[in-house]
């Protein structure tokens, strides 16, 4: 498994009416925190681009306990189970940082696709920095 | 059942560097189809909020099919398939205006609180008005 | 003058903490005034760029006298003074709909540039169709 | 004078279809920077609040000189030249960290409001710890 935690602070940008965070921003701390998951396994998303690969979203999804707060800071968890094949699975896990309590989880599917959006096999480079990394931990 | 159709326009705020709409933004035109919804049912969120209770999101899922570009007419196609108990479950099909080509499906799950958070029975007057429309359809 | 007045509706997305609209969604605002108010003149962004020529901001500036809030109607009031030979500005006046007060004023000013960014003169067809619709007003 | 500097990296969720950051996501990076500034010299927003005072936008400026792009870790140059009286102003210069090339600059100035958006002087404790915070530096 890979896991990388990833530490956001929360700002009135992020807060609606309610005086919590609204509920697709969290779509936005999940993209931030893949993407360093991503270049701290040595997979630079910029490099990815270069390559000719992109790795779009194709299922986005979230359960909301608890509401962040402005001012809080949170740490987004992120892990991968697998070796992705096809389609790459990322597992999120927003905590408070102070309790630990659990405010949200979630997931995001990624499909491989070329440039121009058509699917391909996950590149052979990737699928192997995902193996050697499933292995260190 | 309950209908209900919103036309958005994309703009230049939505796309991202691949051209098509960021994946969290879809959740913001599900926010503006289920408020316009619930208002077109006379369901105004307002009011909800002035009469002591709240529907926050408690899940949220997408699933992507194909990007929408900057300047295309979607229509996000809301519905609501049962009365709701405890929670409201709300389904979207996002489709290209013109070619009528889905881009996205996903739905929200709503729960009913208290202004200060706390869950509550969804209540009666918010029932009986789904109730009643569920009828008319 | 040219001008051209958008509607708006605000929704949960646009507001904060304070119950009022964050001051940075105004700018998305004044984007989706600006290209509905640039395409009711005939000048189609998407075409703008198929013919190689970008309209960046360079400037953006706004004053805010009230804030909207959740639920308002708001009219995004958009004019061009001048002819562009270099810079083109476009003034904002964003009002309640319902009241008429004025909520927020603004300007932004765009270069021109080619779809790498280079500047370049204010293209020809470009300035034709503001000429023209400077006269006809 | 009081400075700070605050370090952003740029996500996917920044960038518009031109590859370049969205010109309003500047004005929610220039919250950031000048809530962990204000924070840096003891003047926690949330304890602001809980005072019973509001430090609304009422003018904010952005001129941009290059796009930051994707990936990009830039710097966020925050400073306030006085005392403010009645109205807080804020400069900001972003560079690129790396090159240390000017990419946006601007400013926003506050007024000093009750919880419900009435204007007052500004706070004294308020005015001290600029005060004090100016003659330090």
């Amino acid at each position: 498994m890979i896991q990388y935690d990833h530490h956001i602070k929360i700002y009135y940008k992020d807060i609606d009416q309610m005086g919590i965070v609204y509920y697709s921003r969290y779509f936005e701390f999940f993209e931030i925190a893949r993407t360093d998951m991503l270049s701290s396994i040595g997979l630079d998303y910029v490099k990815v681009e270069e390559n000719g690969a992109m790795l779009p979203v194709i299922e986005a999804h979230a359960e909301y306990k608890k509401g962040a707060k402005f001012s809080q800071d949170i740490i987004v968890k992120t892990s991968i189970q697998d070796v992705p094949k096809v389609k790459l699975k990322i597992d999120y896990t927003i905590c408070n940082k102070e309790s630990d309590e659990i405010l949200v989880q979630g997931y995001t599917i990624h499909a491989s696709t070329t440039l121009k959006g058509k699917p391909i096999r996950m590149p052979k480079y990737i699928r192997t920095i995902f193996q050697e990394n499933m292995e260190k931990a």
